[in-house]
């Protein structure tokens, strides 16, 4: 890779989310990202299929690391626990708190973004699933935990990024499942 | 509308639901959905705005009545209860169960259906939770009832379809609300 294309991923990403702040992502093109990243749109598209996986980059990774951190927890007798902790134990700061707070807003204000989202959520949620059956979690039981568990993050990520970080991700998964808790009708089975 | 277009709509979602199994969705076009129904493509973009939505007609007509009856419910004192119990007695074989069957696996089979299924599943979760805080609820309750509703209703909708519209939507609920409970902490608040 050249030496003027270092740091190209970072700046295409940082131009998407000013220009689809400045614009909306709808009047934003790949060109534009390009030429305000100081790269030409061969290079966005070596990097990124296309224009909203730019604010999606590092899901997958996330997702590796997640379905990881869920085949090496030592206790999955609760899975729907195991979800919502690791979810609320991962380190989401990497771009900084400022990066994710300004992606949260961008992608909750174009429904393009929400839907590539949605898409994302939906194959963590089965990424989940399976690893919970990997871990010998009944096939019913590790799907809702997993479809489950992403609903209450939901929430918990939400409020930790509206609080800007400083909240305390775990504290807010304690009320979110508490409130989980009070919802689900007292004829629970005794599992 | 002239004589010879009447039952276009219905010819056009049994002629996309057709082509879509035989081809898949990505290989059919509007062109040739509209040749199969024996009408033009202007009629075609008349009654759907594209080629997804075909299949999906029918879900804004759906999430009117079911919010509406969610604003009619006596008793919101168990808002999850009230999701799920909305969505297990709603009248879904309208089509019949053959075109629901296949409409399930089509829309399993096909990423680009099942973005747009996402994206509805979504609008009605927004739509439910809106429902609920106009009913009084809290609204992170509201929110959580309405997300994790849907979710145990996917299952529930599955299991139905499969069973071929034999097994009863309320059993299949209660059974999914019992594994729910058993994966929620024994921590649970007296709600």
């Amino acid at each position: 890779m050249p030496r003027w294309e270092q740091g190209s991923e970072e700046r295409l990403r940082t131009a998407a989310l000013e220009l689809f702040e400045e614009r909306g992502f709808d009047d934003t093109s790949v060109v534009e990202i390009a030429d305000r990243a100081g790269v030409t749109t061969r290079t966005f598209f070596r990097y990124f299929p296309d224009k909203r996986e730019v604010l999606f980059a590092e899901s997958d990774r996330h997702r590796a690391a997640l379905v990881q951190q869920i085949l090496d927890t030592p206790d999955v007798t609760q899975p729907l626990r195991v979800i919502t902790s690791t979810l609320a134990g991962f380190d989401w700061t990497g771009p900084g708190m400022d990066l994710l707070r300004r992606r949260h807003a961008v992608i909750a204000a174009s429904p393009g973004l929400l839907e590539r989202d949605l898409i994302k959520r939906d194959d963590i949620a089965v990424a989940f699933a399976d690893a919970l059956q990997r871990r010998g979690v009944e096939a019913d039981a590790a799907r809702l935990a997993a479809r489950v568990g992403i609903q209450v993050f939901l929430t918990v990520y939400a409020q930790w990024v509206e609080s800007d970080g400083h909240a305390d991700p775990a504290a807010l998964t304690d009320a979110a499942m508490t409130l989980l808790a009070s919802l689900v009708p007292a004829t629970r089975a005794t599992g």
